[in-house]
């Protein structure tokens, strides 16, 4: 008869009721419970599987919420939101409404900070443990679960680096499996993976040198081991550090063999593990393999070109690049300061370097493109990809900044594509020699011309940047749309019924802006409205405002966008509804007219 | 008789054809070429002093500017710029039209890397190591010199992760001398002392560990030490690193003893080392020091505040609470990422912190001000210290990209107030408890209220946020101003001879602004003029053309700021000149009317 632990647990208060030869059998549970729905309602599997036995143990040793548990990332937290309060709605993971697919506080006590981008653990628990102190909790443990491909993040040492010179009751426990999202790469993880094997030195000096605690490495699949030694540096004060090792997909053969196609696999079959293909015959293609697929062809002619992506090879397609020309396409780890730096360094010597960063993580780099390459003027090629609402990883994952953060920047030239064919010019474009650094910024998911590849592929026509161009004639209203998000208005301008009164003009350079189609637009309708799919505060918008402002044009404005707050998860669809900016909403507006 | 051989090296091809024993001769001249200079034009001393003996013996071996030299942060660069060409211009460094403090690619071929920031000289020069490779150059060095405390910043180990794994000709050289601006901070300083003391480890393992082929510590100002083994590491391939310890100050014996002060002393006696004090009765206090001294008065009275600085306890003013309470004010070392999240962490426990940082630094932890802070409505509260224009350490430093890249982040409460008065009472507000995270921005230097301590200390006053307010009446044209630059339009009105017609507002809180004093203000005036000391796209102008947009306001509106490009050094008057935002041009723009 199937044993049934894991549904009398409610909150860590009930597993540590438990008796520890017990936990063997809520693990398998755990773990079974995880593959079920991650199988059928999608969302990221490995990492979650990877620290089952882990988490278990952290609950059953440490006293949460009162002991405070920081998950780097967050992908590998779906066992804790299980066994914390949520197994019940674990169903609704990172759907509209549903639970996050990351910790978060708003969500549940027992997530103390939220997380998403990574490295961060370490810092936040230390302020937490610092805090205790200072409040006079003094037993308190504060514990951040940090994978290897995070810590060898810049943000990680910096917390290490301070944490090992305080008295803090923190404990950072590496969770070792050699992976992030692919592979982990670097100095470090050679290093790592030189102690997990035994070789000299044994123990993990760099940790001992930046004076902590250091115990370890040991098998994050022992529960014995796991507790005994939790248990020990529970009762331990200050700094201290367990290197633990794993394996990414623990339990699914299929997910241990093929790690870096089940980070996230979709839908899969919950027994056997194979992946339920969709057919992708005649979809268009994505936009990152549009980006990867391009760079690719142009490398191959071009022997200046060089790619860098810090720890995306794969969620970008550089890996197209990093398998035919590996001496010329770099992962550097989750290192996005150090990838726009090495990129400027690489462009002082005459190189032609596509840094390929998602939008939301070149926050993490915003100072280097500033004060390394825009005050520089180096020609670096910055390629944003999931620029715009990203869908259900949500709040933490949104690229809806970046039109209004890089605007502000002399020097600066910002590109957002149409469709497919355009990005794949201004590729071309770009690596012909620009005056300036340029951001290419597009979006998660697929484009809209179906048989790309065939049609398009290696026909490619130079841009002149800082130009717009008209997409549909129109006598009243004009609607300025930049990127993807135009393609809403022009689907929504053919299923309008009084569309004849609105124009439509598409300005795929944000900046510099094409003010003499500007100056024709705003002298030829009464009425404008510009279209994004970023922050209305400071985004193109914001810029067309100027424009008005600067020439003396007093025509009404309507500006839509991503509103001035946090947007959550769901699909891109939905979000854009959220926003008003999906086809129905453009629909209702034209059909209303303005404001 | 004095010797010269100084002025008979114009670049270092000249300095190569000495022999090496006339090289300590050099290394007298040109530090006392720098005490000469710097003790009359002022600048950074005690850097350059430090590393004499170092930048000749780098040009003395390598074959500058072939092999490729990257100074970090550059303060320490003065003798390098005095050997490569501008030892005849050298005493125009800081001033308007002169040469910069700092390396700058535009002024010399010997400038292979814009610095100023710390901390990017692994990346770049690992970046041109790897462009020299792919180009077929095997021979080519490249150095990048950095000190203890920029290493420790989490981006210098991001080069150094990624450098390890190369097999790129770089040589890392370690300029050891335990500070930075401040005394270094952190782990790994302490790691290094105990390297530098002999004690166990001898050697550094920490940077062995990540494959560096590691050599020192040895004595930075032992010459035939530091050729013989910089001859060495010329000839050996791959990543390399060499420890070499120094003096701060060296050669001064005032600035070796007191190295804080002699960082940039202002003008001193050149052979005393005396300091030159200005009288400072009845002058404004310094902005930084009403942080530093509000600050610790609300923390005797409020046990959860803390303070936070990276690495600028004496530039913010932060080292009067770090004396009084050193249990609750850190200096964390050059890590603004890590300095935000610990911020974080500390605020989820209830603590109210103070997170004090440079305007143009927050630029480095701005996802972290996004994705730890704002997305979670953490009540931090930062002091962005240098906003605006800064002076004479130029491009690199000005504070003027803040109200734009924080304005797009939804949650965020933007403060800039008029005067020290404002300042003091905006401190105290916020630790009352604000809704939101705040980010309040002020400039370098003084402010303009004499007596400030004697008559305003301790008496504060609650501040509405959100609340702007007018400072002068008038009919036809409403000047909206936000921080200190509004001194400027108040005494350009004083001495304005129409300025009955022009009101002046002003708006200390940018987000959210105060609609219904704007609905006011576009009500009742025909023009309006927005004024501030940052940059005009996106900024504070940019808010008031949304709001107009959004309430279909037709006034005729002039944005005046800072223009979109980089403004170079001189002093801040001239910059404002530039910028045409000083009391004259204002004064000039009133009288004419607007445009």
């Amino acid at each position: 008869m199937k044993s049934d632990l894991l549904s009398n647990i409610y909150n860590p208060a009930d597993l540590r009721l438990l008796k520890q030869e017990q936990l063997t059998e809520v693990a398998q549970e755990l773990r079974q419970f995880i593959i079920d729905i991650v199988s059928v309602k999608e969302g990221h599997l490995g990492a979650s599987l990877g620290v089952v036995e882990l988490t278990i143990a952290l609950h059953y040793v440490f006293n949460t919420p009162e002991d405070l548990l920081v998950w780097d990332v967050g992908h590998q937290a779906y066992g804790h939101k299980i066994l914390t309060e949520r197994r019940e709605n674990f169903d609704t993971n990172r759907q509209i409404g549903g639970i996050s697919g990351f910790p978060k506080r708003s969500e549940s006590i027992y997530d103390t900070f939220g997380v998403g981008h990574s490295s961060t653990s370490i810092s936040a628990a230390l302020g937490m443990a610092i805090a205790s102190k200072l409040k006079g909790d003094f037993d308190k443990q504060h514990i951040a679960v940090i994978g290897d491909a995070s810590i060898a993040s810049g943000m990680a040492f910096e917390g290490l680096n301070h944490a090992g010179v305080t008295d803090a009751n923190i404990l950072v426990i590496l969770n070792d499996n050699a992976i992030g999202i692919d592979p982990s790469v670097g100095a470090l993880k050679k290093y790592l993976t030189a102690v997990k094997n035994g070789k000299n030195p044994k123990q993990n000096n760099i940790i001992k040198s930046l004076n902590f605690d250091y115990s370890g490495p040991i098998d994050g699949y022992d529960f014995p081991t796991l507790i005994k030694e939790l248990n020990r540096l529970k009762k331990i004060k200050g700094p201290k550090f367990l290197h633990i090792v794993t394996t990414k997909g623990k339990g699914l053969q299929q997910a241990e063999e093929n790690q870096v196609k089940y980070h996230a696999p979709g839908k899969f079959d919950a027994s056997t593990g194979e992946i339920h293909l969709k057919s992708e015959e005649n979809l268009p293609p994505k936009y990152q393999d549009v980006f990867g697929l391009t760079i690719l062809d142009l490398a191959k002619k071009n022997e200046k070109i060089i790619g860098i992506t810090p720890a995306m090879p794969s969620g970008s397609s550089l890996k197209f690049m990093m398998d035919e020309f590996p001496e010329r396409a770099f992962d550097v780890g989750i290192a996005e300061q150090h990838a726009v730096t090495l990129a400027a360094g690489m462009a002082t010597q005459g190189m032609i370097v596509f840094c390929n960063i998602y939008s939301t993580f070149l926050q993490r780099a915003y100072d280097q493109v500033i004060h390394d390459v825009a005050l520089q003027n180096l020609r670096v090629i910055f390629c944003l990809d999931r620029a715009g609402l990203v869908g259900e990883d949500g709040a933490t994952h949104h690229g809806v900044f970046d039109i209004a953060y890089l605007r502000s920047i002399p020097n600066m030239i910002i590109y957002a594509p149409l469709n497919e064919i355009e990005l794949q010019n201004i590729l071309y474009t770009s690596q012909l020699g620009l005056d300036h650094p340029i951001a290419i910024r597009y979006p998660r998911g697929r484009g809209v011309t179906s048989n790309w590849e065939v049609e398009n592929f290696g026909h490619y026509e130079k841009i002149k940047i800082g130009e717009g161009k008209c997409l549909k004639k129109g006598t009243k209203t004009a609607v300025l749309s930049t990127g993807t998000i135009g393609n809403n208005v022009i689907e929504a301008l053919n299923e309008c019924t009084n569309s004849e009164s609105i124009a439509h003009y598409h300005f795929p350079t944000i900046k510099p802006l094409d003010f003499n189609l500007l100056k024709d637009t705003f002298s030829s309708f009464e009425n404008i409205i510009t279209i994004e799919d970023g922050t209305k505060k400071g985004g193109f918008g914001s810029a067309v405002l100027e424009f008005a402002a600067e020439n003396n044009f007093k025509n009404k404005i309507e500006i839509l966008g991503v509103p001035d707050e946090f947007i959550e998860h769901g699909s891109v669809l939905q979000l854009q509804q959220l926003c008003e900016i999906d086809v129905k909403s453009l629909i209702k507006l034209f059909s209303n007219g303005v404001k």
